[in-house]
């Protein structure tokens, strides 16, 4: 039984096409439901721009209804992943703001997480070399993140006299490698190593610098190729229950695996099975 | 001073004997306060069924009021613990259901959890071989779990075209081993093998497959040795403080620990320790 | 350009001076911005007393205000950190005492936390040897932690009868090193090693035993010498985030970042940076 066939993406407003989307601060294509974003001024390390985190705020929110991408891969062009936010364009003028200004640029860097974690792709982050400050907080927005031995990830907010409460930082980060390692990595803004960042959980897995973006873009594609409604509730239960009790995650999940299996993808799996075949799921 | 001294066990409705209850769908034995639950479908490796999901959570709630058992392990017979829902038992007929029935069924799996969490002995699991699906379940929602080398974890829900967020799967999961390790298999179904399971905190420790179920009981009838109204506590406020804030969670435990120190058994360590013997706890 | 220029510690109330403060149950020195407390009982291997609770209470909470400390070193005498509360000063009268007194005293040992949290210092933790029971959690309501291969970290409250929630170990415990890892060392109280504790993300470093304090004073020193005001924003929002939602804990950093960014020390990284000097800090 399926209660919305025929309707699927006839919700107005939904069901927009981003591949020929024209990106204009950094690299966007899409290949068989794979969008991947590429930070692309490798001379200086790939940093973010007051203009580079408006579109990216904007693009993940345009993700959110969104037909035509089913995974993202977000990485850095040259041997980089990012720099974070440069010195010169984004620290420089951000000393001569009043406070309400001060806060919109905040509350801009936070949207950046927030449309990340918002939207119903799972993110694969691919890291090589510098992950740095704002760079970090990319990568640790992302659901799923690979790297590489030579990575250096540091959230050296503190190196520019700041706190390291950024982007949210001081949520996601214990969350992913313990409250002890994010209080150290933190305070201090040193670097973590590839191999640190593997033990830690922070890196699903290292891979050599050259089969790094490869490695990303094959699991986008094999999420894409999956049941990507379920992927979305799957995604966005990650969020929701992010603290909520116990009892209450229970119950919101029992209701969330309820409608996931009122999809097209959940029976075309049963029949598939019982036919001795490979499921096509097709995201409805 | 003993302010309930006397009274234990006296509320009504409570001190029921478990140990001649005769199970249908598992095997369930008591010895020495210690309860062990075994799924016993070896041949298709211990598969959930309506029946028995309902069986299991019923049991785990009457271990709320139980007296004669301290602690539990949970196993499965044959060298597997647990291939989750089956197919033809449970995934063909979901298909066929309306939406209250699709809901009726994510509650009663996740009343499962609910039960397990709720009781207050500490659930001791021991994973050999297979453990997917609702099986994973059963394994996370444990109290302590001792895996194998050759143990395969799998929270496989996306591979029948479902989400994640399964029996509290994304609540429980990322706080065991981490949010992006958690993301990683909740999106991709992969299996987890016995030792990336024991170096992310999945598993508490590896044994060899003949050992393991000696060494779950072992640690279980060490449990059941112990303080077990503290146990009860302790389980109690591990599930309590889960989304407080740190100041509620510090003044919870005050509360719960004042409880704590008006029972015979912190009198027993007391009187145990002066005299240089080895206390002998009750459970009251 | 800064909004409080001038007024800095202005506040009434703000400003004391600890370094000549005369420590009664601990010795307590004040060096470069450093303070070192350290339990001071060797003989017995630190243990912990009504009195020294309650110093330990009152002196976490002066620093909220203090001046002159920006990191604090907490270490133990002789070569263990703390063996907990005393069997023979503590447990003794706690068994005599009625329900409204063991309250008072669950409370008094969790208002150490409390304040341990609520101080902007980050506190640097150097354990070595026996590190027990209420020890053990002075070292958990640290911020970083550095051990040594011998040390011994045991939350052994079970073994006098009492639950594992006692000072907050049920919330802290299971975010420094995973629920599963927690919940085992919290039901049995067995000693987790130092190695055990650096893989777990309990330790953040492992030091030879005659370099440990060497090496937690040179961290602290660090901190001290950083964007003092930014680490206990840092601090305070690790708190804070505790328990919040993740789009609010992204909204909550947005205002505590655009704080910070009023600072001077904001100022002077990006002054020295574009000198191409090394910034120095004052903590305004």
């Amino acid at each position: 039984m399926n209660y919305l066939q025929g309707q699927a993406h006839a919700l107005p407003g939904h069901g927009a096409q981003l591949a020929a989307y024209a990106a204009r601060h950094f690299l966007f294509t899409v290949d068989a439901g794979v969008a991947t974003l590429t930070l692309n001024r490798p001379e200086r390390k790939n940093p973010l721009t007051f203009d580079s985190y408006a579109e990216l705020r904007d693009l993940f929110r345009a993700l959110a209804t969104a037909a035509d991408v089913k995974a993202v891969v977000i990485a850095g062009a040259g041997e980089n992943f990012c720099s974070g936010g440069d010195v010169h364009e984004i620290i420089g003028p951000l000393t001569k703001l009043d406070m309400p200004g001060l806060l919109a640029f905040t509350r801009l860097t936070g949207d950046v997480v927030k449309a990340m974690r918002a939207c119903p792709q799972p993110v694969v982050a691919a890291i090589d070399g510098i992950c740095a400050g704002a760079g970090a907080m990319l990568a640790l927005a992302s659901d799923i993140r690979f790297g590489t031995e030579r990575s250096k990830t540091a959230f050296l907010f503190t190196r520019v006299g700041l706190a390291g409460c950024d982007m949210g930082a001081c949520a996601l980060l214990p969350r992913v490698i313990g409250q002890g390692r994010a209080s150290e990595l933190l305070y201090t803004g040193r670097a973590m190593s590839g191999t640190e960042g593997e033990r830690w959980g922070f890196f699903n897995s290292l891979h050599p610098p050259e089969g790094l973006l490869a490695a990303a873009r094959g699991l986008a594609l094999e999420l894409a190729r999956g049941p990507t409604f379920a992927h979305g509730m799957t995604k966005n239960m990650l969020q929701q229950e992010w603290n909520m009790g116990m009892d209450e995650a229970i119950e919101a999940e029992a209701q969330a695996q309820a409608i996931c299996m009122a999809t097209n993808d959940f029976h075309r799996a049963y029949h598939a099975f019982v036919a001795k075949q490979k499921p096509v799921f097709e995201g409805d």
